[in-house]
């Protein structure tokens, strides 16, 4: 049994909780939060939790064997670094850390330690992403060309990021999961129009082979937007996170691309040998499982079994290390800035 | 009567050709191409019409006061000043130009010889366009935040743009319509996948007061999509093209921010005072007409009155100004490119 | 402080032991159901709460003063009764009975009793019904032409009910509510495909003033729908509960009639004057509260308060009334059956 | 090279005259209407085409084959029977007639004469209907459960028949092609709002083996719904003709009934052993054609091979046979009428 201790209860700790609560071969032991009425809440419904506003209390409790940090992207890095000196497993909340350096750190401390180190991308324990990934796994794209996704929606503002640490990360790790490709340089344009930090962003991500990957990113939007379009030579998928089902379509489209069909531009015919192909659409039909439960699972497995976490310190390291340089084009409005890879390999 | 030349009759041509067939005070005189089984075609359906494979036929009719010009990019120029010089009112197809100096060239020209010279910025003509202009100009939205547009679907690839001059384009002339200001720098990100120009492209616009406008563009999309959003700090609009009705829908949804609800990060509450404000959502009524046959008649208007059009060659140069600059931007992969006004000043 | 008790805890159980724990003024004392490995998952979730798989031990509880029963619908009578005779107040799942002999008898004995007798006809507390009652409330729409439902998706059959007492009486609350009005005749026509009940089904209400009403449900559909129009002769009403958001629209749309426009048949005049009218679309903003938050809350304060509920045992017993004509419809076909209303007049 | 005559150019008229001018193998010789300003309008456009306000031009003319009924359906009887007796083939607007009598009469007219006779039941041209037909045909919904239908809008009025014989026609002639079987009953309901015909209406057919088939129409909603769900024990189509693109849906989806599964009531077992089938969707590719060019082609091509149409004489007679049910249960409110297939059998 893996002693659970959380460490944060405001928006998504009460998910955590439950999650973990319902994960076999796992239990939670103690919650922390710096607000007594937050803690009371998680008492009336799970009476067997212990609860203290002393996060150290959790570090140092011998029957808690993994900590689950789900603070302000501010605190990661000081959190997790206590947790894993304290000889714990760690499973952070998106994104792992606010600054590559940091990242650097956990990944060696938890390799050092042999501590598990997971980051929670959630998305890549959903049961859409992970069909996408089978299925661009199995070719059947073709090579990828893009990869477009727009995550927009009104609010939720964030006191300490902007809006790419806080939505862009997720398609940042969906793509590092499914397109398992490093990109070579990103651009980010952002503006801030409610408070000081960017509500609005656009961020682009150039890969070798002309794949490009961009991501909108918005908490300013009227409506609720979450759509990703994959597009590779042979077929195209899209990812509508907001349909009650189909949220998966795979599309036999394509264009083709006539020999010798560009040469005669002379000639006054204004046509040329560009094809479109358009086949049957097809929506796989995906798990119901919570995507959040998956992860807990697997975390808990991981530990367990002494396995690395699909989402560990290394992936949470490579997302960072994009979101950071984004931070430096954001601040060149847009200038691309080249990705530093070697700085991160293990 | 005006009499109308059309010259050529391509993609594009048998659109044009019917709207100012149906103009009152319009006459179709005469059509060129270079292919004369697309004459044939237009024989059969307009016997009236003359045609020839020599546009200089009909820029010396004298029986034609206007030439249409619906020809590939590239010919714009060219065909448009050869046209002004043998003293006739001028209707180009979008762009209007393919360099800053061939629009500035142009411009001139028609001031000096007092013709109407008009670009086809059809979406300025819909009637959804019409209404959110005028919704934008009684104040409703507010300071404008953003402006963003998806624009893409699969093909038609042109054989002579890319995908900016293409469909951005649209966007560009729909910005310089309702914001009715100019941005102060332009970025651009595409990649060509099939052939060897751009099929999927990013632009940025920057204005003054952190106006953002975004425009993604594809000719490589499984599916169509038409759809703009557009919001300020009071209320938001949604433009979807693709809808068949309710295609404008204003949303009366905003975020707020307390005063000094950022200053107490450090006494650990997590909350800060933003707020979100949500009512009703509105979808106007929108006129039937077709944009086209608006257009069609905004022109010959235009010339009968000796009035100047609302996308006029100004308008056109405005945007193709940008698309100039955005063009220097993909070459070095998204840069900020600073825009020159007083270039195109008059 | 209203002591609750729940009798059956299955599928909607958790639901209103969940709510009504929540609710202000009330406290969920007792629990019964015959499984104890539900009870079992009662008891981790609410630990203060009472358990026992003899109903009986809550009906002569004391602490008791309410009970909720969320039985098979052919208990409902029984063990409401009994709970009525016990004193207590009570709060039965839609529909309130399975004859309307029964539905008099429990009616009756909650009046001599003063007992608040409440049915949970959940859609009626919904805020898109609320909203949707103002509207026609305010003659927004004048008189009502239509009202037409199509509830449908995959599942869940029930045991003892077929799909009309299932899905159809959702529609048959809100229409009671709304419309204000009683059918003179139903129509109903099913045919059982899986089992022995009928699990498609389409009933027909004509009321007087030439409204109609009509009702599809099924469980056999491989999409879930959830639309009801509501035509009147100045506006109409699109209420669409799998909208995420946007779920009520209003749309002035009609159509007129002038006058002596049929008159004229034998000129070979094929038009006649029929208009149509087309304005704005309009999306009122509803609130969020959850519909069975807002029942439970009603309930309580209909008990303490000695009020009324709006879904009253009357209420329920209309809408038994006219499922039960519909299973006589249903026994022969479509062939209409006319509504005695005398028979549940208080 | 069939020379066709088309007799009224009223709304559909146009449609016709262009759909068999472009058909290879036909050519429209004249065309007449009652109003001279239509007939102005069609030689503007067609200025080889002869025009007349008197039908029996185009009758007695012997330049014409084959004669296009596109008038009033009151009017179409003595039309196509004039023009079966002149010795021309004939193609007819739907529906085919306004009595079964008189359909009996023009299919034995055109037999005895062996002229084609044709009703345009449009749908059953379309890429759609053609596929569901090929899937429905390889047996890949296996048995049919029901056949759904919604076809709803606001107009277009017609004058001389109600909403059944404008609209449910169409579910009538598809169902008639699809389903290749007869319904053993019929009951319709239906109110007039506006003018005295009924302008919504519900129509329910009964078929052996408990298939049920339902049609909903309606000239009074606010939105326009084309939505037909066909559903069978192994899979189930959404057939959604307003949809741009992905029309015919295809959901392997389904219901399963265990064995023995009701009969444990008494144990307190409220489960029961339905269990619900969920796999992929797959959206055919559908052909591009327009319907009534192919329905054109095909009915010149049935005139040249001497062959039958899909939908002949019969295909109408059988249609017409079901509506004119529908009138009598229309007229009872719903009772069922069983229909007489012996009557109408060749």
């Amino acid at each position: 049994m893996v002693g659970i201790g959380v460490v944060g209860y405001g928006y998504w700790g009460p998910n955590l909780v439950r999650n973990f609560a319902d994960t076999a071969g796992a239990r939670v032991i103690a919650v922390s939060d710096l607000r007594e009425e937050r803690l009371a809440q998680l008492q009336a419904r799970y009476p067997a939790v212990r609860t203290t506003t002393d996060y150290r209390d959790i570090m140092s409790d011998p029957a808690v064997d993994a900590i689950v940090i789900a603070t302000p992207v501010s605190t990661h890095f000081d959190l997790a670094l206590k947790a894993l000196q304290a000889g714990k497993h760690v499973f952070v909340e998106k994104p792992l850390v606010a600054e590559v350096e940091q990242g650097l750190r956990l990944r060696d401390e938890a390799a050092r330690r042999q501590r598990t180190l997971m980051v929670d991308h959630t998305f890549v324990y959903t049961s859409a992403v992970r069909k996408i990934k089978e299925i661009v796994g199995e070719g059947l794209l073709g090579p990828i060309y893009y990869y477009d996704s727009v995550r927009i929606n009104l609010g939720l503002y964030q006191r300490d990021i902007n809006v790419l640490w806080d939505l862009a990360v997720h398609d940042l790790a969906i793509m590092d999961y499914i397109l398992d490709a490093r990109p070579s340089a990103v651009s980010a344009i952002g503006v801030a129009h409610v408070g000081d930090r960017e509500d609005i962003a656009y961020l682009t991500c150039l890969f070798e082979h002309n794949t490009v990957a961009h991501v909108h990113v918005s908490w300013l939007a009227p409506v609720k937007v979450r759509r990703t379009l994959i597009g590779g030579a042979q077929q195209m998928i899209v990812y509508d996170d907001v349909e009650p089902s189909e949220k998966v379509k795979v599309y036999d489209r394509g264009v083709t691309y006539g020999a010798g069909s560009n040469g005669n531009r002379s000639n006054g015919n204004y046509e040329f040998l560009v094809g479109y192909r358009t086949g049957d659409m097809w929506a796989p039909k995906l798990g119901t499982s919570e995507a959040l439960h998956d992860g807990a699972k697997h975390f808990v497995e991981c530990i367990q079994r002494g396995e690395r976490p699909i989402t560990d310190g290394e992936a949470g390291l490579r997302v960072v290390n994009i979101l950071e340089a984004a931070g430096q084009s954001l601040a060149l409005q847009g200038r691309p800035i080249e990705l530093n890879w070697e700085r991160v390999a293990a």
